[in-house]
C-alpha cells in the first residue's frame, strides 16, 4: 500500500515511470491494489476530457488518432492515448503497437501512449479502462483519447465511456449498414468518413447523411439534443483534422450547456455497476465465507438437478433487492 | 412463456427448427425468457459430453472439429457443434461460418452446427454458452463440441467449460511459448499438434513434451491427477483422429474414476457466479427500485467526488457479505 502512496506522489509530479507502473497495477494488479489506486486518485481527477475513437479494422483509426494528437499538441494540450484491444490477451502485440504509434510523437513529453489488452476475466475491461483513464486524468493530461481496436460489443462499450465519441468509417470497408448492425453508430457524437479521397466516399457520406435525417430508427442516436456531426477526413494527410477538433469542442460545449453532468453521471453509474459485478465475482470466487459456502451448496444442488442455475443465482443475490 | 413450453416439447421430440429457435432466444432473448428456458431444460439435461476445442487462429481448429465429428458419427454418436466467436458481434459472419462448416455433414441428421457471436454486454458469453450447451444437451445430442475461434481470455473461459478440453497447436503459427503466455495450455486435457506433416512439428512436439515434464511451472496444469496427453494430427486427412477420440474417452474415464462431479461442480459454480453477476447488472440497470435508487445516489456522489467508485461499489453490495 505504501508502495502505491509513493507512486501516487511521483505520478502527480509528472513521473512517467510511476505512471507506467500504476497503469500496470491497474491492468493486472489484485483487486485490493486497484481499489487503493482508484480511491486515492479519484479525488485528484475530473479535469481531463475523454475522447473515444472507434470503428472497424482498416478504416484508419490509428491515423485519425495520430493526426488528432498532433492537432491537440499544436493547441498546447497534453495528450494521453489509451489503445484498447479487447481481443488480444498478449502483451507482446500491445507493446509492438505502442512502439509503432509512438514514433510520430517520439521525444514529445506532452504525449503518452499506452496499449491495454484484455486481461483477467470476462468483463475485465469494463472496469479496467475507466480506472486507467482516471490514472491518466490524475497524471494531468488535458485529453485522454480512448482508441479501441476491433469491432465487438466491448469496443462499443469502451467508446461509450468517453465525453465525446468519434466513430470512424471508410469507403469500401465495413459499410454503414454493417456499422449500424454492430451498434457502433448508436454511440457516435461525431461521424468521420476517413479516406474520403477514395472511391465510394461520397456514397458512404450520403448514406450516413440519410441515416442522420431519419434519426433514431437507423441506429444513429440523437441524445441530449445533440445530432451527430458528419465530417470527412484524409487522416494520413491531416485533412479535415482541424474540423474534427472543432467538432469535439462544439460537442463539449453542447453537453456542458445541456446539463453537463448527465454523461458523467451515466459513466459513473456504469462503472459502479461493473465494479459491483466484479466484487460479487471476487467474493464468490474468493476464500471461504458465508456467501462462498452458500454458492458451493447451490452448485451441488445444480449438479444433482434439484435446482436450476438461474434459480440458484437468484437465491444467491436475493438479499440485494 | 407458453411459447417456450411449446418449443420445449418440440425440442425434446427432435424438432430442429424448435432447437434453432430456442438457441436464438438464449442468445438474444430477454432475461426472463432465458430464465424460463434454463429452468425448464435443466432437469432434462446432464447426459451429453462436452468437448472443448481451442487454439490460435490458423492452427486448423475447424478441420480438427470436422474430422472429430466424422469420427464420432462413425461411432454412432449424435453431435452438436457450438462455434463461439467472442470477437464478432455480427450475425452475418457467424451464419456464413455455419454454412461452410455444415457442408461436410450436409444432410446428416445426427449433426447440428451452430455459431454463436458475442452479444449484449460484456461477459454475456460466460452465461450464454453454458445455456446453449444445456439446450443441445436437452435436445439429446451425445456430444456437444464447443469450438472457440480466436485467442482471447474469453476463448480460454469457454474452453474450460468442457468436460474434456482439446488445445490445438500447429508448427510455425502461435508457438508453444505464445500459447503458454495466453493461458491456453493451462486448460488443456489433450494437446494436439495439428499439421504434423509440416516443418517444425517435431520441434513443437519436443517443446510441449518438455513443458509437460516440467509440469505446472510451464503453464500446463496437471489436475485431478491427469497429465495432459500429447497427440499429432493431420486433420484434413483425418490422420490421428482415432487416437484423439480415444484420448477423449480415456480422459472421460479418468475424471469419472477420480470423483466425477468435481468438474461438473466447478462448471455449475462458475455458471451461477456469471448469472448472479448478470442479475446484479440487470437489477442495477433495470427500472426504478430501491437498489437502482441507491445506485443513482452513489453515482451522483462519485460525480461530486465525495466518494470514489470502488467504495460506491462496496456500499452497493455490502448487504451480500
Amino acid at each position: 500500500m505504501s508502495d502505491v502512496a509513493a507512486l501516487e506522489a511521483r505520478l502527480v509530479a509528472g513521473d512517467r515511470r510511476a505512471l507506467a507502473r500504476i497503469l500496470t497495477l491497474v491492468e493486472d494488479g489484485d483487486p485490493d491494489v486497484q481499489r487503493d489506486i482508484v480511491a486515492r486518485l479519484h479525488p485528484k481527477a475530473g479535469r481531463a476530457r475523454l475522447v473515444g475513437i472507434t470503428g472497424s479494422p482498416g478504416v484508419g483509426k490509428s491515423s485519425v488518432t495520430s493526426a488528432l494528437v498532433t492537432g491537440l499538441r499544436a493547441r498546447g494540450r497534453r495528450v494521453a492515448v489509451l489503445a484498447v484491444d479487447p481481443s488480444s490477451p498478449l502483451t507482446g502485440g500491445a507493446l509492438l503497437g505502442d512502439r509503432i504509434r509512438m514514433q510520430a510523437h517520439h521525444g514529445d513529453d506532452g504525449v503518452f501512449v499506452r496499449s491495454m489488452a484484455a486481461r483477467g476475466h470476462l468483463g475485465g475491461l469494463a472496469a479496467a479502462v475507466p480506472a486507467a483513464a482516471l490514472v491518466l486524468d490524475a497524471a494531468g493530461f488535458d485529453d485522454v483519447v480512448l482508441e479501441t481496436v476491433g469491432v465487438g460489443q466491448s469496443e462499443v462499450d469502451v467508446a461509450a465511456m468517453a465525453d465525446t465519441t468519434i466513430v470512424v468509417l471508410a469507403p469500401g470497408l465495413g459499410d454503414s449498414v454493417q456499422a449500424a448492425k454492430a451498434g457502433i453508430l448508436e454511440v457516435a457524437d461525431v461521424l468521420v468518413v476517413n479516406k474520403s479521397d477514395q472511391p465510394g466516399a461520397g456514397r458512404l457520406e450520403s448514406e450516413l447523411r440519410g441515416m442522420l435525417e431519419l434519426g433514431h430508427v437507423t441506429g444513429i442516436a440523437v441524445t441530449d439534443g445533440w445530432t451527430p456531426l458528419l465530417l470527412r477526413t484524409v487522416a494520413v494527410r491531416a485533412e479535415g483534422i482541424d474540423e474534427l477538433l472543432e467538432a469535439i469542442e462544439l460537442h463539449g460545449r453542447a453537453i456542458a450547456a445541456s446539463g453537463a453532468s448527465g454523461r458523467e453521471h451515466a459513466r459513473a453509474r456504469r462503472w459502479i455497476v461493473e465494479l459491483a459485478a466484479g466484487r460479487l465475482r471476487d467474493v464468490l470466487n474468493g476464500p471461504d465465507g458465508p456467501l462462498r459456502r452458500r454458492l458451493e451448496d447451490l452448485a451441488g444442488a445444480v449438479v444433482d438437478r434439484t435446482i436450476d442455475p438461474m434459480t440458484a443465482a437468484e437465491r444467491l443475490t436475493d438479499r440485494l433487492s
